[in-house]
């Protein structure tokens, strides 16, 4: 099997789709890297491109893509509602198959020193974080785009990468290796939304739940049903039939049905292996049975 | 998805492994095919080669294999415990992705075309077969080798390409279209063979139960356990959950556990699809959402 890694960039226009289009060419125009999907969203202001193929190949896409994005945003006019600080806002590089960790932060880590090299301020965040408070998107991004300029002037925001300068322009880059995340959600036989809600603390992290499980309860109203939704963000140390069954095991306290499930865009093929060992208790199963899988 | 069609000939050499070699390295120097596998059984006096790519690759290597095996194996010297009927003996051809049935069948009867034109006596089986009566291999095969020069005497046996005249060296070659096959054991936790008999009886076709389900009972003497040992010879129409359900119900009647199951070898995506679908109630999953499914 061939090493694959995703790239999925969130870059801070999402209106202007001419500009998206130019930027999203530079990825399509390296050999081997497919693009997956990539959307914009006029009241983020934002668009989120998809991308994969071996890392050389990725890291040169981004590098392409970034620094088009650069050349065609200006941070001095963006308004939107998601919070951003920069042009080439967050780029997280996720490994896929056949990449360690390891490997992904040492693309990410190039990355960013070629950003840096472009006069753009560049913090490294997830698995790639030189610090533990830098590990969280959110902690990095306080005070978004218009709060960088003060930032900058704390020495405990000096930038892992580029100069402790702000770049009115280009605002700042946060880029990392983060493990991909799995949308996942859980429909049940009932329209009593305090029943979703009431799983949903019991399966997320926060209230004291699966660790990497995020989870909210929702009203299906044209279904007449109810929904677990859910964001796996570690489908290895907290795999979906783990939380399915715990799901089905709560629900069934109040006589509610699993009705059906959804699981969102797109999946690692890691995911559905544990799918496989746990239902069919096929333990010694392997990925590499998969003839599709074969490299040609 | 780029499409992936799986060759399987089995040709009569098993033991002189310089020759089998030899076939093999005519598969192996195509551009576009990979050998998944190949093994040789000295008392069958048979090798199997696996391999696949796009149709077209893969149609020119089983050409150069089949030449190949037809300028090194002479049937009039061929002893070996397994039914067979030719050099050549039968090559059947795969769908495994994006190809369909009607499009390999065309794939198989170019290359049954192809061994007519060098004087073999070729039979279209399975989803290739020109009349019912050929569909199954064992039907076309009775008498073997040794029953060719008179059977090619008789107008029903008429080859459907090649001379209907008795080729000595090379006897007769079968080819055609099937299913991929899944070889998929249920280990129970007893040391009962007649329960694992009994449940083979229960959910194989020829004795009432599913349709594309082969199975015997077999003892696990070092694991004290029993298996219902199957082939799945069409995991669309007989899905794996479907089999594994009814086995652990039936095993239950006998307040017997199912310890665990076996997939063996190579294993088409298609069949775990239904096992997703099945287990987590996942209706709307694709095959499509895969990451690793998708072509660079």
């Amino acid at each position: 099997m061939s090493q694959v890694l995703l790239c999925e960039p969130n870059v801070s226009e999402g209106r202007d789709l001419e500009v998206v289009e130019q930027i999203v060419a530079q990825v399509r125009q390296v050999d081997g890297v497919r693009i997956l999907d990539y959307s914009s969203d006029a009241d983020h202001n934002r668009s989120v491109i998809t991308y994969l193929g071996a890392p050389e190949p990725v890291i040169e896409a981004s590098k392409a893509m970034a620094s088009k994005a650069l050349a065609l945003i200006d941070m001095r006019k963006h308004t939107g509602s998601h919070p951003r600080m920069g042009a080439v806002d967050v780029v997280p590089f996720v490994p896929i198959r056949e990449v360690e960790t390891e490997e992904a932060i040492a693309i990410a880590r190039r990355f960013g020193s070629f950003l840096g090299g472009l006069n753009v301020p560049v913090y490294y965040y997830e698995d790639a974080a030189t610090r533990p408070e830098r590990k969280r998107l959110p902690n990095i991004r306080k005070g978004e785009y218009e709060a960088l300029e003060d930032k900058l002037r704390d020495p405990d925001f000096a930038p892992d990468e580029g100069p402790a300068v702000f770049n009115p322009q280009a605002g700042a880059t946060v880029t990392g290796v983060r493990f991909p995340l799995i949308a996942f959600n859980v429909n049940l036989h009932t329209t009593d939304l305090s029943i979703a809600e009431r799983i949903a603390r019991a399966v997320r992290h926060i209230s004291g739940g699966y660790r990497y499980v995020r989870a909210i309860g929702l009203a299906l109203a044209d279904k007449d049903m109810v929904q677990v939704s859910m964001n796996l963000v570690n489908y290895e140390k907290t795999p979906i039939p783990r939380v399915l069954e715990t799901i089905r095991s709560e629900a069934a306290r109040y006589g509610v049905n699993v009705a059906g499930t959804e699981l969102i865009g797109p999946v690692p093929m890691g995911a559905l292996d544990e799918v496989v060992k746990h239902y069919l208790q096929a333990h010694d199963f392997s990925l590499e049975q998969i003839i599709e899988l074969t490299d040609l």
